[in-house]
Order: structure tokens, then C-alpha cells, then sequence
């Protein structure tokens, strides 16, 4: 039987979820439940419902594990304690700080409801967070780096769209290959935030705005944008459409490290290159649902990040396969 | 307390363990056992015993972990089964063909004496055998290539070194870059074993040997030489000590594949670049140590590979630290 799988929301991170059910056999979509009227969601999944998310109670007995897609800043901390009570949850909670507080209440709600709720899953929270884990434990004496792009960072983006004049934006985060190249060498250099990223703006202004003052609110604008070498372009409508259209992102985490007393140095890297952040994510939800489910049949309960999670529990494949195949 | 380990054998593994403990705070080397004659072997620990293995036993109580240093050809089949009826134990046993088979052989003694049997750590098997397993199922459409390189391979070198008129050689192993370009463009090539790698080997040949007949051995070697392109450099035994000393060795993963029905494609990329290639395999030894030692304390016994294992589990960090400053 198929692991039956519920999406809540509809938005990007949701129609990449939809997406990589289709791409594993051993998984199926029961239903999606959104907060808008339903009949206003049109999915790209023959014969699967939309409901409305007040119905998703009802669903208890016919959904093994729930992918929550909702935002890390206001839907995630409510909705995975209040679902975790409900189903087996996954989600992508990446708000960094907030994680310990969000990892108490997924627990304790998790317990309480006898399910598992695995949560911060993506690839930073996520895969990238493994290898940081990873690098550290192989290497005790090393440096961790991780660098992100080139990527469109949506905050950014969304940062510069809330200045008056500006109608449309695009902002992607890139690597300086310079800081990537004396990483890679082992020269373990401390790095400012500068060194380590520029912010390209691609902007499209109001009829009429001030291009100049745009420019200087963009460049100076604090935590977002001032600590970085900044490049703003400003495009047409069409030009944004055109080339902008896509979400790719991507990025390194390389650990750097030392054996035998400083005597041996070593290079651990890993690199994504996606053209698709919402639908890279969504797939290593998919992913974490399979565990999720798997653990929740063996009788465990609470939450669980990747680092509590055997690897084996990924895949559909059982262990002896896996030993025979890709050990 | 720390956790005790012990190493059985000195060879280059077993001195990149005993190294890589001192970069480990929570553990210490008890002791270290050969089957040579213990006086003859002086290890870089001040303090620590060198005894015969059949003394092994009566250190049931006084060691967490053993550390197996053995060969995968004959000495990890016999020395892994029967240490895990008296330790948890763990090892590099890297015979990809005879892994079920060892798997069996190591559970069924390690669940016999209630211990943790861990196998085939490493980095190939074990980190590449892990991002081979994460690429699969993150990316479930798409396509691995593992290259290895560029580095020694003791096996090729081995190789050379019993051709009649061979005084000295080293083997290296090389990915070529065009297969590594094509592979990172998201190609998804089909390639030959020739495609993939070249081996550059380096003799030392003995005074009055046929240079021109060693080559043509080498180059026709069947599996080892035979179905690549391969270089053969003759050099004096000076030059082979001085440049060609080390055991460097690392290579790649690389995982492309396709989200949304084939409409973006990703790549996910893990390389190691080693100075040495025993130490970073007894680093991971060490490292799997800690979560043999875990895993037992919680009551799992039998086998387990490099799948099984949360990673949680091989840092001395608890999860409340790790997900504040990994996650």
C-alpha cells in the first residue's frame, strides 16, 4: 500500500511536493487543504481533492504523513504544533533562531498526539545543515564554511519590492569565487560578511521614479543589503519576465580540515546547483515524509530533525538493497 | 568519562585512528593490539599498551569500541565477527562484493554478544555510499557517477609492484575532466570504464629491466590496466620517494536529476580532496566509534552500516546544541 500523503497550502514549496509524489512509487496524494476557497485552487493532480483546511480532521484516518507548506514567519509556528497533534507532519521551518522554540513545541505536540513531526527539512535547514554536521564530526580540527548562490534570495526580493518606485524586483545571492577559491586551498580565512557573497538587484521602477534614490535605499539598507558589495540593474518589465522567471538557487558548505597533529590537510565539499529552490525542497520533503512514516509504524513519537533521522529511512528500498546497491 | 577505544593492527589506518582520537576530547586509546611480537611495535602514545590479540579478551570491561584495522581480504572476515562477540567493534571492509555476506556474518556475532557491529565505514564504501543514497532519494529521477581521484590506489600499485623487473611503483587513479564537465552539466552521459578514469602509474624499474616489456604488462593488465588509457612514467627510486611519498586520495559524487516532470534539472555534487587517505578513513572510523558506543548504551545490538546510523549520533554534542549551532 501507499503512503498516503496530505499537502496543506498551494503555493510554490506545495505544487513541488505535488510534483516528487509523482516521481515515487511507493507514495500517493490523498488530498491538498487550503485556507482559500477551494474551488479556487486548481491542482495538477487528476482525481485528488481540495478541501478547505477546517476539514482536515476528517482526514485522520486516511493520510499517513502531512507536508505543511506554509511560511516560516507566521504559518509553520502555528500550523505543524496544532497538525503534529493530528498526523505525522514534515515541514521546512528555516527561521533559524526560532529553531529551538519550534523544535520544544513540535515535540511536545507530536507526543501528545503519539505521531512524529519532522521538521527544518530542505536543503539549508536541511541537507546543508548535514554536511555542516558531517564536516564537523569527520574533521574536529577544521573550519565550516558555507557560501549560498548564485540564487534568487525571495527576502531580498521582497525587500527591495517594498520601496516606493519600485514595481518589480529580483535579487540573487552569489558566492565571491575569490572566498571560494582560498577555502578550497585550505587557507582557512576568517571572512567577512562582504567577502563571502555580493547582492545583484535587478529592479523594475515606476514610470518616473527616481532611479538614483532607489540605487541608495537598496545600497544602504541595513542587514539587507548595506554589509555587501551590492549591484543594482535596472531592466524593464519584459527584460524581468524573460530572464528572472525562474527561482534557482544553490550554494556550498565545504569543511576544511586537518589530521595526524596539522600534519594532513582535507577538503569536504558539498555544492547544490538547483534550478528550481521550491521544487529541490519540496523533493527532500518527500523524502523526510517516507521516514516520517516509518518511524511513526516502528512507535516512535515526537520531533526529529535530519540529524536524528538513519539515512535508510529515505528510501524505498529495504537494507539489504541498499547494502547491495549503493554501500 | 571518556569512551575507551582500542585499535586492533598499526598499520597506516590504525596510526590515522590513533591520531585522530587526540582530536576527539570525549575519547581516549586504551590499548593496541598486533599479532606481531607487542615489543616490536612503538605507537605515537605516551603511556598507552601495545599487547599481543590474545590478550584481547580480558579487556571486555575495560574497552567501549574496538577499532579493526585489519585488511578486507582476509583479516576483516575472521577479526570482525569474532570481536563482535566480545565489543562493539567497527571497520573499513571495503570488498563491495563480499559486503552482504560480512553484513551477515557481523550481525549474527554482534547480536550473539550483545554488542554493535559497525561495517564499512569509510569514505567509499561509506561517505560516498551515504551521498550516493541521499542523491537517490532526493533526486529519485536522475542519475549518480562516483569518480575517484585523483589518488593512490594501493591495489593498482600492489599491482605493478609484482611485475618481474618492477623494483617500485605508485598507481594513480584520475577522473577526467571532460567526463566530470559533461556530468556536471546535467548530460547525464553514458561512459565507458576508459571515459571515466585514467591511471598514471609510476616505476621504479630494476637496473637491466625491459622498460619497453614492463609497460606493455602494465598497460595490458586485464581489469586493472587493461580497459584504460594508462601512462606509464619510469623514475628512479629517489624521485619516487620524494614526490610520490604520500597517500593522497578523494574523488566525487555527483547526483543529476530532474523535479516538475523533467522541467528543472539539479545537481548535487560531494568531493573529498584527501592529503591522506588512511587518515580521513580512521577519522571516520573514529567518529562511527562514537555512535557504536551510543547505539549500544541504548540497547541496539547487531550490524549496522553507515545507513543506519543517525547522524546525531557522531558528535559529542547533544541534540539541543546541535540544532542551535548546525542546523
Amino acid at each position: 500500500m501507499s503512503i498516503r500523503i496530505g499537502i496543506v497550502g498551494y503555493g510554490n514549496l506545495a505544487r513541488g511536493a505535488e510534483a516528487s509524489i509523482k516521481d515515487n512509487a511507493d507514495m500517493e496524494l490523498t488530498a491538498v487543504f487550503t485556507r482559500r476557497d477551494p474551488s479556487s485552487v486548481k491542482i495538477n493532480t487528476v482525481g485528488v481533492p481540495v478541501l478547505h483546511i477546517d476539514e482536515i480532521e476528517s482526514f485522520r484516518d486516511k493520510i499517513d504523513v502531512l507536508i505543511i507548506c506554509g511560511g516560516s514567519a507566521t504559518d509553520l509556528p502555528v500550523q505543524t504544533p496544532k497538525y503534529a497533534k493530528m498526523f505525522n507532519v514534515v515541514d521546512s521551518f528555516d527561521n533559524h533562531p526560532m529553531i529551538p522554540t519550534h523544535f520544544e513545541n513540535v515535540d511536545m505536540a507530536a507526543k501528545e498526539g503519539g505521531y512524529i513531526g519532522v521538521m527544518s527539512i530542505g536543503w539549508d535547514p536541511g541537507m546543508f545543515s548535514l554536511n555542516r554536521l558531517y564536516g564537523t564530526v569527520l574533521l574536529p580540527v577544521g573550519d565550516t564554511y558555507t557560501f549560498w548562490g548564485r540564487g534568487v534570495s525571495q527576502g531580498h526580493s521582497d525587500a527591495i519590492r517594498r520601496i516606493e518606485g519600485v514595481k518589480d524586483a529580483k535579487q540573487y545571492t552569489v558566492p565571491v569565487e575569490d572566498a571560494l577559491r582560498r577555502v578550497r586551498n585550505g587557507e582557512n580565512p576568517t571572512l567577512s560578511t562582504r567577502e563571502k557573497h555580493t547582492r545583484e538587484c535587478f529592479v523594475v521602477a515606476e514610470e518616473g521614479a527616481d532611479k538614483a534614490r532607489i540605487e541608495k535605499v537598496i545600497k544602504e539598507m541595513p542587514s539587507y543589503f548595506a554589509d555587501y558589495d551590492t549591484t543594482v540593474n535596472f531592466i524593464t518589465e519584459e527584460e524581468l519576465k524573460r530572464d528572472h522567471a525562474g527561482i534557482p538557487h544553490g550554494g556550498f558548505v565545504i569543511r576544511t580540515g586537518k589530521t595526524n597533529g596539522g600534519k594532513s590537510n582535507h577538503v569536504v565539499e558539498y555544492s547544490l546547483k538547483l534550478d528550481s529552490n521550491p521544487e529541490f525542497t519540496a523533493s527532500v520533503l518527500v523524502a523526510y515524509a517516507r521516514a516520517a512514516y516509518r518511524l511513526y509504524k516502528e512507535g516512535q513519537t515526537g520531533a526529529k530533525t535530519i540529524f536524528d533521522i538513519p539515512p535508510a529511512y529515505l528510501s524505498a528500498m529495504d537494507g539489504a538493497t541498499l547494502r547491495k546497491t549503493l554501500l
